[in-house]
């Protein structure tokens, strides 16, 4: 076989000691909240039936499923009018699996199968790769890693009030301090499209005022001109998107409109639901002795998500960064029902990964301890020097720190090289001369400098010094 | 679209909380090891290309490589004749990627990729799924994880040494006492097949000794018999085979045997290099202070992945239970031949997390904090309450405890039933008689107790009984 000049597909990435690392961190941050709230980890197969996948994104959706070839003789059922009909005839002949496109169908796909075992309330999060087939461009993979957690079969709103308090939490944690939660209601929306009195369509009001951030009230205004709203109704949308103030100055203010466009009729839907389940939440959060509030937002204009959520609805961004939302969720009634098993209602929500590590990155904050290379590097000098060394090194790695002997006896010049470009940062040495004496040199590899001590001592020194990194 | 009855594909699993938590324990417990040993992680994409996976595993590999179809109109260059040809013929034009099949592949893939980049010597573990469309059955699984740790650019015994030292404190820390790392090493199989003097092929030999712990001696025997092997020869094999007594003394042995036999003429190859290496292992290992050379056995007759074990050998198994080997690896020369980067020398091994996890079911040696359940379930009594539990939920996560408030206010028996289930130990009651005395009750739900105390006390009294659960 002649040798070739290897290759990844493209939208995929290796993650070399550094990425993995860090993303360890933000992982490892955020399943320890998850944990600390009581959610419980669940894996799904990387590979999922076609049956249980298909059907479950939409026609786009459907597209952008990998799916896998089946085993053996796999194109035995194929016949020529097949080909000639195209891929959507030939596709089930060849291919009954595919991969996880997110975390959600998977975990409707469990919660079925497993309905039986689980005690409801189930709280779950998931932290798995999904794959989606979709044209890579700066910032979309085809691999990237999903972080959800939901809770399913309770109504109750101390869930949302949670899901405030970890994203709070999480991002804190991870050293971000200006960054903004957005809560809307799905009640809310609608409530705005109950105001206008039957005019346009409710997706197509929803729709135009996702794009508000984007292309601002001119935009939205023409677009809904376009889709048939009148003036009337345009200003009367506007007045909406556009009221101020606190969480509870905005909440008595859509209370007051609301009345007097009379769509508060029934006080247990819809946007009187709406405003009272905020209000609980707000509510919850207060009990909890919440200190951030001013990082909570009740924006009327988030519309994220409308094809399935129900209730609250979140979107988190980090201020003064140029960057998508990293977080996101909301209120489901239905996760199941595609799968048998109506009626289940859940909240969920997630975080977007690869762009808090770009946050982090771009702000500077992941921590030194977020590297992946040991502590110290012990310099080979010469094979005399093993009875002294590698009981030291064992020492440290009983001690609990990452050490390691350079492997081979070579010019000193080349083990402090390696021990740079590993970013290693404490490098010892005990030469001849040294040993003699029993004594060990520590060097600081950043620091460029270097002490002498009794090699008794040379443990404690690097706990201390390891202790100070974190 | 109506409602189906989902199901998961065969040889794959989901992975429920307990299983999870006690899967991460065995992870973490590895990857902590591999990094304080020096190990840096790596992770490589799920999908590869097929240029980069074909021809690595040989045919029967190639043929239990999951394929990914193309995207879109996959179909449209085949033909009715490339149908007719079968699926040799059709693969190439509707896939070109394929799931990852073992880590070594990759791993190889990466430093011919940034060979420009990367220090020598490179030492990188790997822990992810890989794929094989294998026939399922017990214990063998289509998507199954593998724990991997190479050195590669040296030829330092030293990795070899600390190989058995990273296994048995990898394995001791899991629990294990009473397992055989098994080492053996090419060069001394080689001089046993040198021994014999021309008589048969060393592939036949090393396969039939393989076999040796399934069909025996006498099956061996005939094996060898039946390839051509003579009675002398095959007399001598046992000879070998049969060396017996400590590390030391089979190794003098076997120095008297070769000798005797005229293979040790190359002092720096074949079994004289085979000797010296492990005479050296053993001599790293004494500097290092290993406690447990019992666990170390010199096996002459382990003869596995000897396409490509150019060095040491090692497998371990973990005696009186009924398991395959639980981890083994090697020296190999030529990891990175196939991409044009010859003559790199490494070292690695691999652990099998599965078998391991069922080692560790089997003899009950999980761990009770290996469970992902909150420690402390508040009970839900009434809204009233919200003001005293919510903030005693949020010190309970302050302090770094997991716990919840039961979502909704319902029958205390249903509020038990749920932690009971959920394997939760704790539950706090504070109801209104409690609530008025500053008190709360604390059940222990498995010894079925119950305290009352100050409900200032309760952080530190739930801390000291997570530190106990450890």
């Amino acid at each position: 076989m002649s040798a070739q000049k290897p290759s990844i597909p493209r939208g995929t990435r290796d993650f070399g000691p550094q990425q993995v690392a860090r993303r360890n961190y933000i992982f490892g941050t955020i399943r320890r909240v998850f944990e600390k709230f009581g959610y419980a980890p669940l894996e799904t197969p990387t590979m999922e039936n076609l049956s249980v996948l298909t059907g479950k994104y939409g026609e786009e959706g459907d597209q952008l499923l990998f799916k896998i070839l089946n085993s053996g003789d796999f194109a035995k059922d194929v016949t020529a009018e097949d080909l000639a009909a195209g891929a959507k005839k030939v596709l089930p002949k060849v291919a009954e699996k595919g991969l996880r496109y997110d975390l959600t169908v998977p975990f409707a796909r469990y919660v079925v199968m497993n309905r039986n075992l689980l005690t409801l309330p189930f709280k779950r999060y998931q932290i798995q790769p999904v794959w989606r087939a979709d044209r890579p461009q700066r910032g979309r993979y085809r691999e990237f890693v999903q972080c959800d957690a939901d809770v399913v079969g309770t109504t109750s709103l101390l869930c949302e009030a949670e899901i405030v308090l970890m994203i709070d939490e999480v991002l804190s944690t991870l050293g971000l301090t200006d960054f903004t939660i957005k809560i809307n209601h799905r009640g809310v929306l609608s409530g705005i499209y109950q105001a206008l009195g039957g005019v346009g369509s409710e997706p197509d009001l929803f729709v135009a005022i996702d794009k508000l951030d984007k292309i601002g009230v001119e935009g939205v205004s023409n677009e809904l001109r376009q889709r048939g709203f009148t003036d009337e109704a345009i200003e009367k949308v506007f007045n909406y998107l556009e009221v101020d103030g606190s969480f509870e100055e905005k909440l008595t203010q859509l209370r007051t409109a609301f009345g007097a466009d009379g769509v508060l009729a029934d006080a247990t839907a819809g946007p009187a639901k709406g405003l009272t389940d905020l209000e609980q939440v707000q509510g919850y959060l207060q009990d909890f002795g919440f200190e951030n509030f001013q990082r909570l937002d009740f924006d009327v204009t988030l519309a994220r998500g409308l094809s399935y959520y129900t209730g609250c609805i979140f979107e988190v961004k980090v201020n003064n960064v140029q960057m998508g939302s990293i977080s996101g969720g909301g209120r489901y009634d239905n996760l199941t029902g595609a799968f048998g098993m109506p009626g289940l209602s859940g909240v969920g929500f997630s975080f977007g990964v690869d762009r808090i590590y770009d946050v982090l990155e771009e702000l500077q904050l992941f921590p030194e301890g977020a590297v992946s290379a040991p502590l110290c590097l012990i310099a080979n000098f010469d094979q005399e020097g093993r009875a002294t060394v590698l009981p030291l090194l064992r020492q440290m790695r009983n001690a609990g720190l990452a050490a390691e002997l350079y492997p081979e006896v070579s010019k000193l010049k080349k083990q402090f090289e390696y021990a740079d470009k590993r970013g290693i940062r404490y490098m010892l040495l005990a030469g001849p001369d040294e040993r003699a004496a029993g004594l060990v040199k520590l060097r600081d590899m950043r620091a460029g400098t270097e002490v002498t001590l009794p090699s008794g001592e040379v443990i404690s020194r690097l706990l201390e010094l390891s202790a100070e990194q974190r």
